[in-house]
């Protein structure tokens, strides 16, 4: 679908009848009568969305009929599971995962030569160390907090940023094809929590708390003496992946956001009491979020106030600094939430039943000086027991979750800032039961100018009882509720695995993935180069190489075969597997297995990818397509014949 | 709910209307007020169904109301992922994840102490070795075929057994906590594909296919010598998990199945031929089902006619043999289904258009002799390109997938019968369009005498355009579709990733799980021993006891707190982290993962895991709960400080 498509199916809900059933029958058994050579299947190039624009129902539901597509995309962190989920919105199915810092069986996602380049070649010195007896990567992450990059205060549909707490890494998703590019270990930095795309002139900068405060370096020089203990808020640069600078701070950041002039980014701060207990971190009647200041930051680096700490700049932005300002807050902040009005903040109070708001245009003056941290407060509702995150819907009104409440409170920001002037008014619109104790909330288009007020989801905690019992562990239950009219409505209950801990909801005008592979794609570039040198044409390869002990296989695959239905190495052999699929037929995967030799991976249309292992079991080993393919998918195999060391 | 209960919800399409609101809210505002010390939240215990039957509205749809609960489970396969999804059906929401074959970052699997022993314990010593250097276990898996233990021919709730055809194992799940607990890797086998379990008298055995021929032993000392390359199949005793024997048979086993008497069980064969390439595989007119006959072969065992390979006992059934009988049909036959009537068995065509109807009665005259194999043969009805496989209704009527023509043919298999005679009759009831390529399919009870004829799912290989665009690799689509009338109607299409390659669909009466685990549960037994060694009392353990250089850390976690906040080890130490979860509320199931150290594991309440690492990295290195478990979640960490090593 071109751009001038999606523009004119752009919050028109269509709907898309089944069109192509027929088509589809008449093509697939004509890709049987070629099935000795060529593929299964033919193109079925004709994407188009029906152009007829139907009506949009009075009453939102999240029924999307059989062969209807959803009118949005949810990119959705899985928590400790490490991968993103694609999910379509309002329907709430997931349409694909991308594994980014778990490990994926189906794809060979820590496998693949190509994946794992991309899983170590961003570990600092240390941890590449350190993981050396640990077969080189992290095989475990906490993805929190995915969000698409900007341009000028929207969605540009180019990247998913995406933090992981586990193991203090950022990865990069591009949504052209919806893969893992680039994963950076973050210096100086404890456990990274909260992560935030610049919004504007463009990403730009992706921002990333640093949780736990932790000595610098910590290498054991400073052990158990947490006076010595800091944290750093970090500006990676989204283009090129690397850190740009870093800002050293007190206490443990949390949640952060940006806002829509490129001037300013903030992050809350729930731990100013510095402490290494819960009860000393729990101890202040406030803390703060913190301000960052990017134009004064980015003129220390010019200036070279800063100190180069693990191989990246420094700046000090510890509390008196002219880089940042604190702003006291109630006890243990969370939520860290920009308006799209471009005016308010939203601070959820987490321990205090409030959220704070802020209005950042009044930061000029505080960084100057003119006014006091706390006379940036505009609005401070009581809204209920723990306020974790706020969402909005571009008509003035916020949704914020309160965990211990189970409930999802719709306030108004102007009756909000009203009531804090005096006036006897209440900005609570609605309360709202959600099941059970809510985190992130996000509407749709909410985190940007573009909010368009139609859905927010709720994604809760604990589902308790709303599912089938599947065993002591317990699904989550991510709710969708329709906002466009007056009352918020629960339309579906959505379980899901550990633990979708964000989720961004993006119109699917803004995103354009291509659906077969470029041949010329940089993921495989390492490959292209070797393939060279070895004067192999990828496209038409049926070569077994030999260079010392190392041995390159190259093929391409067709459904139903590859190009070799058998090759043979010596036991001891280092072995490159390299496959490229020459089927060019949309939803054509093919895969490569080994029998027995841990040994997986996908092979998407047009795509190439390889896999390197020592064949150090002798015997016959059978390779075969593990992605269904054609009828005669079961008899895509072949042989790896691996010849035993003399006795 | 109590089985009572479950038996008078069963059939009547019980909705459950949301009942606990309320009560969920007062008892999460009950928990904070204890919040320094106990549970954020209090039990829910009440897990009751409401009592009031609602009516059946006579068109099934898809929809499940928020709050209500799905009629059945659907444990789906996931192919080359390589773990279990439960689903619920009709909604085709996916309520659970279960990690079997592949590794697994949220809760541990593959980390933890007790998923690596149970990931290592079942490999054959060959792969052992071959492991050594990989991190001792595989990391990928391809799960094919989930099935529910029998007992008198229906699903029992006991276990759910699955195959690896990657690297030739079998592993079990425990349907009271929906946990894997025994894997097994099968001997003298290449790929193993087909698995079925025994139906009656009980499971008992569990029987699989080895798909492709191999030398045996495959060690290297026959290569290239096709002639010597045989296949297996395998019954495995699903009590014991252990390989009770083994049949040696020609050509590549593909699907299996039982009867319903405990007599015999079947798989069909696609290369008769015994090729090693794609033409010699597809050369014949005709390949074969294989009929095992249990008695004989039991006897055999006992008796001592077989051979010790592997170290497990192979009787010979090739060509020939008493044990076994190779009934001639068409060509590269793939699916075998048993239909719930105990009579017919249906062996879809692939490469023929037709699907070969048995009448397994006949068995006993075939082994003795009395019949020729195609005298089995009842029917033959021709259905389209492509047959895969085949579910049932319990009215006499089968539905067979075939891939090539996208549909689902549903047809009555006494008219088929009757056609087969020379009746001049059209087996076929109806052709359905499905989108697009169908694998296999399931109808609701399917594979047993309680078939109930309401739902079926065809898992559809391709789904090109029928979601969104998600990039090169698409999504399969698993279509749910309404049997329950006259005629077949598809009511959702399900998006699902790689691949759900089978799905077995249970009625909710036949499942208990529990929902929080017993103190005595036998998955943390070595833990057990050795606190007991160590004077530990895992319930209310602070404990960090030294060992030379290993040292041992228990803890107890209450929500938002471990029981310790900090311990202290030595760079290079063995460290054994061991944490029981007492809080007993469902669903406050807590984590445990050490920033930049890898490790993470799941803990659900009253559960006991453990993890153990060398402590090479020295410095602070906080650990944190990663399961969101209290409003004060993000507070409920510590410290790990290593001291380094002298300078």
């Amino acid at each position: 679908m071109s751009d001038q498509e999606k523009a004119k199916d752009e919050k028109s809900g269509v709907s898309r009848r089944d069109l192509l059933g027929s088509t589809a029958t008449v093509a697939a058994v004509a890709g049987i009568a070629g099935a000795a050579g060529g593929a299964g299947l033919t193109s079925l190039s004709a994407r188009a969305f029906a152009q007829e624009a139907q009506p949009r129902a009075k009453a939102q539901t999240a029924e999307v009929r059989p062969g209807d597509l959803d009118e949005y995309y949810g990119f959705s962190s899985s928590g400790q599971t490490g991968e993103i989920r694609i999910m379509g919105i309002p329907s709430m199915r997931e349409l694909m995962r991308i594994p980014v810092f778990n490990r994926d069986s189906a794809t060979g996602w820590g496998l693949t030569n190509e994946s794992r380049k991309i899983l170590t070649e961003g570990l600092l010195p240390a941890t590449r160390k350190f993981l050396e007896t640990r077969g080189g990567s992290f095989v475990n992450g906490d993805l929190h907090h995915p969000h698409m990059s900007f341009t000028e205060g929207t969605y540009d549909g180019r990247y998913i940023f995406v933090n992981d707490k586990a193991n203090c890494r950022i990865a990069r998703i591009r949504c052209d094809v919806m893969k893992c590019d680039k994963i950076i270990e973050i210096p100086n930095a404890s456990d990274i929590h909260g992560l935030r795309p610049q919004k504007y002139p463009r990403t730009g900068y992706v921002f990333a708390n640093s949780e736990h405060i932790i000595p610098m370096p910590n290498d054991g020089s400073v052990l158990d003496e947490p006076a010595k203990y800091w944290s750093v808020f970090t500006a990676v640069d989204g283009d090129t992946m690397k850190v740009a600078w870093q800002v050293l701070v007190d206490g443990n950041l949390d949640n952060c956001d940006a806002d829509y002039q490129g001037k300013y980014a903030f992050s809350t701060c729930y731990n100013s009491e510095r402490g290494v207990t819960q009860a000393d971190m729990t101890s202040a009647e406030r803390d703060w979020v913190t301000i960052f200041d990017i134009k004064r930051i980015e003129e220390a680096i010019k200036k070279g106030d800063y100190k180069k700490m693990e191989g990246v700049p420094v700046v000090d932005g510890r509390h008196g600094s002219r880089y940042t300002r604190y702003i006291p807050v109630a006890n243990n902040p969370h939520g860290c939430n920009m308006a799209p009005d471009g005016i308010h903040l939203a601070l959820a109070g987490k321990l205090s039943p409030t959220v704070t708001l802020i209005d950042v245009r009044l930061f000029d003056q505080l960084f100057n000086d003119k006014i006091q941290p706390r006379d940036a407060i505009v609005a401070e509702p009581e809204l209920g027991l723990g306020p974790l995150h706020t969402a909005f819907d571009g008509r003035g009104n916020a949704y914020t979750t309160v965990f211990i409440d189970s409930q999802v409170v719709k306030w108004n920001m102007d009756k909000a800032k009203r009531a804090f002037k005096g006036e006897k008014v209440d900005p609570i619109v609605q309360k709202l039961d959600v099941h059970y104790q809510p985190g992130h909330n996000h509407s749709s288009m909410g985190e940007t100018k573009e909010a368009d007020g139609k859905w927010l989801m709720s994604l809760n905690k604990f589902s308790k009882d709303r599912f089938l019992p599947v065993g002591p562990l317990h699904p989550e239950n991510d709710q969708l509720i329709d906002i466009s009219g007056d009352e918020m409505k629960i339309v579906h209950d959505g379980p899901s695995f550990a633990e979708p801990h964000d989720c961004t909801i993006v119109h699917r005008s803004k995103v354009n993935p291509i659906i077969v592979w470029k041949r010329d794609d940089p993921m495989w570039e390492d490959i292209r180069q070797q393939a060279a040198k070895d004067k192999v044409k990828l496209e038409e390869a049926a070569n077994v190489i030999r260079d010392g002990n190392k041995v390159r296989v190259y093929m391409y695959s067709m459904a139903p075969a590859y190009s070799l239905d058998k090759f043979t190495v010596k036991q001891g052999d280092e072995v490159t597997v390299t496959i490229t699929n020459m089927d060019d037929v949309e939803d054509v995967t093919h895969g490569f297995t080994i029998v027995r030799y841990g040994v997986m991976m996908e092979i998407s249309p047009q795509q190439t990818a390889s896999v390197t292992f020592i064949a150090d079991r002798a015997g016959v080993h059978w390779y075969y397509c593990q992605w269904f393919c054609h009828a005669l998918h079961m008899e895509m195999a072949g042989r790896m014949i691996v010849e035993p060391h003399a006795a």
